[in-house]
């Protein structure tokens, strides 16, 4: 041991100067993660001006595949995502755009904000996309996009690359040429699995994923509404449907648990927490939610994030339906899936502060 | 040993007589199994009278709870049943009957025959009936039926009853009261589970068999006929779709694999054969099956019995739909299940003999 | 409806006699079935000169391929079973006798219960057998055994052949050869997966069953009496171990439930009942068991059945190990087991009667 | 659209601020992830010193709960992790020290390096560690350490604290006094579980994780020298095995699969590459492994890196056991696991450069 603090500090120094060099560090120099999610909200009314002036200023093919705004959630330094795990980005296409065909390991979902006339193609298939529609890209299927209609079409890009880069499994590969080959009918995985309940004996899909490319927003709007004359559903989540995999029961794409919800008029759910990073898109409705006792007002074709353990209530203006992704398929079988329901104040948190939406 | 082939059979016929008296017997002496399910058909023509007889001679309540003729395989001496393991009977209700409220550890369906106005309640829940309809009642759920309608009610009861028995894992239970009480919207589980691809994230429903108790005719028939448009399916079941459950995939009911067929007008499958004794009947149509060389026309409401192993086809005259069921669930995790196309004459069976339905 | 109850009676007898002349019958004319597995028990020392008789009376080849004792169940009429799903049976072989190659889709265990110097030869690999040796053949895998040692070899055969052909799924295949050949090392399975909790990377076994054909005795034994320093296990079934597929953590045989069962000196269960009949086996050991109100003594090598749903409970007098058997593995997932325990007398039956082994 | 360039860029340029300003990033402007787990390789014999002078310097309890070196992997710049989602650390503790009790929803795994005389509690059972134990503290059980013998000891530490912060579903949480209570004999789980093919069925454990605490060397090192006599394993990893959950079959941890790896002397495996991030511990032996052309030189207690989908291939000059771990446990079942042979040059890569060990 050595005789004084001061040159005890200098051996130290020394010392932790030595472990460094090694491509070491010591346990307990370390300091506690600051870059975490942070609740935050992105309003359309000031993303939509610059989906259309990225239009204008980004010709596709030139600077950019794809003309793609990403939801950079501010606690996230330099990731650039909406959750640790996941990306929200707004996507605007133009009539007479195409995206050339390829496949990549994330798996990415489509959620249609606006507009009418443009498809994706999947493995061969075309589904044209109208506005709600929940469209499905997973892991490593060949994809390919066209604008067939009048005026522009946004959608809301969810894909799991922060968690795939995570794994140093990223993989990915443009197609031959343009535009894949179709070699099924139009929605013909609707055909075969839309019913859900009835299984097409010979055909073998043997994936993680759903054989299903298009959920079509009119049915699950039908199915919501008619729940609605008979329940409130969850207290804390209200009437929320997980979309799924028929062949399985399990979830839509592997990687990403994919839900819509539905809150009456006036609904206001309990507060609870769980782990899981989530993002909200409003496809109908106006409301707000109290996010670890901050205030977010949200309209239509706003999206905002409550990240993993944050307590979170929603409260709907009007009939309000929400398109909700997150991370729990890969979570739940890890057991590292938690909930808790907020005991407190009869389950509702106290508003401490109002979220404002806009430009820094 | 012995001297002489006289006294060694005397011996030996001591030796057997000893090992009898000890309730033990030689292998060496077990012949092969003779009872076996052969193939057969059942006419409606000839069943119909024979259930309206029954409701002006047999009272329900005194001797009979209810008037179920079951068809009895002839290749299944003494057995009583379809095929090994399932039962097919058919149930005649008049107008005003009720059955009283009961489970069993048996599974059992209904395929509706004939009429309307008739009711199934599950576990607190009812469903109306109507042609074609496929109602669960699966193992150890309180059920009980009532006639509310006009003219008589008929459908096709299938049940695992000798299967269970063979486990010896029977039990049988009435409820304390005539109906159980309903606790549920009419249909219910229809609007909560029928989707089939999204699932109510609040209900737990933690259970080997479906949640739903009523896949409606009507809309099994549209499926069926959506996709004939584009496919005619597998060259050797046509166009078929399993009944499932939308929770996990699997089969409706744990026990009794559950399918419809669409045959399209003229077509004819290919032969090929399998384990699982198969119990058909025809919703609609008109047509033949040939079975193990044997040609069995068939027409509306008629249920024919395809033997495990027996080589089978089928020709449509007309468009077709054949609701079929079995023992595939229990067969195939146990690694008894095993299925072989017949290879010779393109496919298709020389017939050499034609059944004759009606009275021996 | 008729005039008078004569008139009626006539009626009805020929109505049913025309519903049986359409290969139908009345379900309200059913009688309830009376064929049911009764709890039994076979003396080996009643059994072990039947067998050796055997050897005399019956050279091996010309009647019998093998010379095999059925324990044929009283309560099972004509079905030449221990349960009504499985078969428990004595077999004997002498020096210089082989069993040619064969496979099955019934699935076989062998419990070793005198002799040495034979093996089994599975899929290739062969196996010598001691005394307590659990062996599997499990279905579809290409087997034979022949006896190089001195002195008869026996063994308990257990089939799962009633349950077979209940599901009309027997197949059965000679090899071309007497003995199929020999590919792999003695016990390779053994060295390869015996472990149990390390898993050979680079073997695929993708099978329903076990990849492992012998668990010796000797290894059994020794983790049943460390734990036994420790523990009494269940209340119910004391330390009971059951034997499994190492890959899956599943039964080692995919339709029969494989346990090894020790019971201190002294040791008295408690009475309980499941579904599920089942064979035990005394490998070694003294006591009796109290089956429905019923005392049945056993000692080493004995056989006896508890059938479904029986109440049954143990007691040792010595040291006892038993080898048990059942069709849980089947039961389970069907959502047909269920279990009770007695909770009357402090969980101890009243013993009304007592069991006499030996001939009838 | 604008004039000229040079405006088009400045109105780019405000544009791409506006977006910045909406906590969005334009997705064509990003750029390809450069953090990337890299090869490396960290000496035993340079961090065994620097271990023991941590003990000098630094007291437990003071500054540092534990003495633990964390390898950080120099391509993942500020991660501090040996890869992109598994920590690899050097864990000294010296004779009469303890940790207190505690848990988290990290899943850890101890291999142990150097001492004997320590041993780790998990859920009220310890179990003392000897030099290549595998012992296991799973997600979310209690868990502590003492040193009761002579010497220092050292262990690699493993764990996925780096996949649970992507996930945010770290929880960490002190036992309320230092030492949670014994519950159990010393390794119970061992004798309950240990044998791995026989389950003992009055014990219900219902986890996503092995109820084994230590997989003992000695044990390991027999099985893999006993199957060393009869083959080669396979052509890649050689004579590896899994560390599993017998009661499952899966892996140890339901998070990071563990591996014991044997090379035989000049044995030379072929190279191939996949996805997840692995790392190796020399537990003994001596060789070089091949990572993505470059030369890794390895001797007894070093730890290294093969990246994700870095071709890789190992050489032993002596008889060397090598333990493993990644996490493909969690890459399988979503399907981002991949896998490829390398087909040039008979499999085995060029080596192109030579890693130098030691301080930067």
């Amino acid at each position: 041991m050595t005789s004084g603090d001061g040159s005890l500090t200098e051996e130290l120094d020394l010392f932790y100067e030595e472990v460094r060099r090694h491509n070491s560090s010591p346990l307990w120099l370390q300091e506690r993660q600051t870059v975490k999610t942070v609740p935050f909200l992105w309003r359309y009314d000031d993303f939509r001006p610059l989906l259309m002036r990225a239009t204008e200023l980004v010709p596709v093919g030139r600077q950019a595949e794809r003309r793609v705004l990403v939801f950079a959630n501010p606690g996230l330094e330099g990731k650039q995502s909406a959750t640790s795990t996941l990306l929200a980005n707004l996507q605007i296409i133009m009539p007479g755009e195409v995206a050339p065909s390829h496949r990549h390991t994330a798996s990415a979902l489509r959620l249609i904000v606006e507009g009418s006339g443009a498809y994706t193609a999947v493995q061969g298939e075309k589904s044209y996309m109208d506005p709600g529609d929940f469209v499905t890209t997973p892991n490593w299927t060949w994809h390919d996009h066209g604008h067939e209609g009048q005026g522009p079409m946004v959608w809301l890009d969810g894909l799991d690359v922060p968690m795939v880069m995570t794994f140093e499994a990223q993989f990915q590969e443009q197609y031959s040429e343009d535009k894949q080959p179709i070699t099924k009918a139009n929605d013909a995985s609707m055909r075969l699995f839309g019913a859900g309940t009835l299984r097409p004996t010979w055909i073998h899909h043997d994936s993680v994923h759903s054989p299903l490319i298009n959920y079509k927003f009119a049915h699950v709007y039908d199915v919501l509404t008619t729940l609605a004359k008979e329940t409130d559903g969850s207290p804390f989540d209200a009437i929320t449907l997980e979309y799924t995999n028929p062949l399985t029961g399990g979830p839509a794409l592997a990687t990403i648990g994919c839900f819509a919800q539905l809150l009456k008029p006036g609904q206001h759910t309990k507060a609870h927490r769980h782990t899981g990073g989530t993002i909200y898109h409003v496809i109908e409705g106006k409301g707000y939610s109290v996010i670890a006792g901050k205030r977010f007002d949200w309209g239509r074709k706003d999206t905002f994030v409550v990240p993993s353990w944050a307590w979170h209530e929603h409260v709907a203006e009007v009939e309000s339906v929400l398109f909700v992704y997150n991370d729990w398929p890969v979570l739940q079988p890890l057991g590292l899936f938690r909930e808790e329901p907020y005991t407190e104040r009869d389950g509702h948190q106290e508003v401490t502060e109002t979220f404002v939406a806009g430009p820094a």
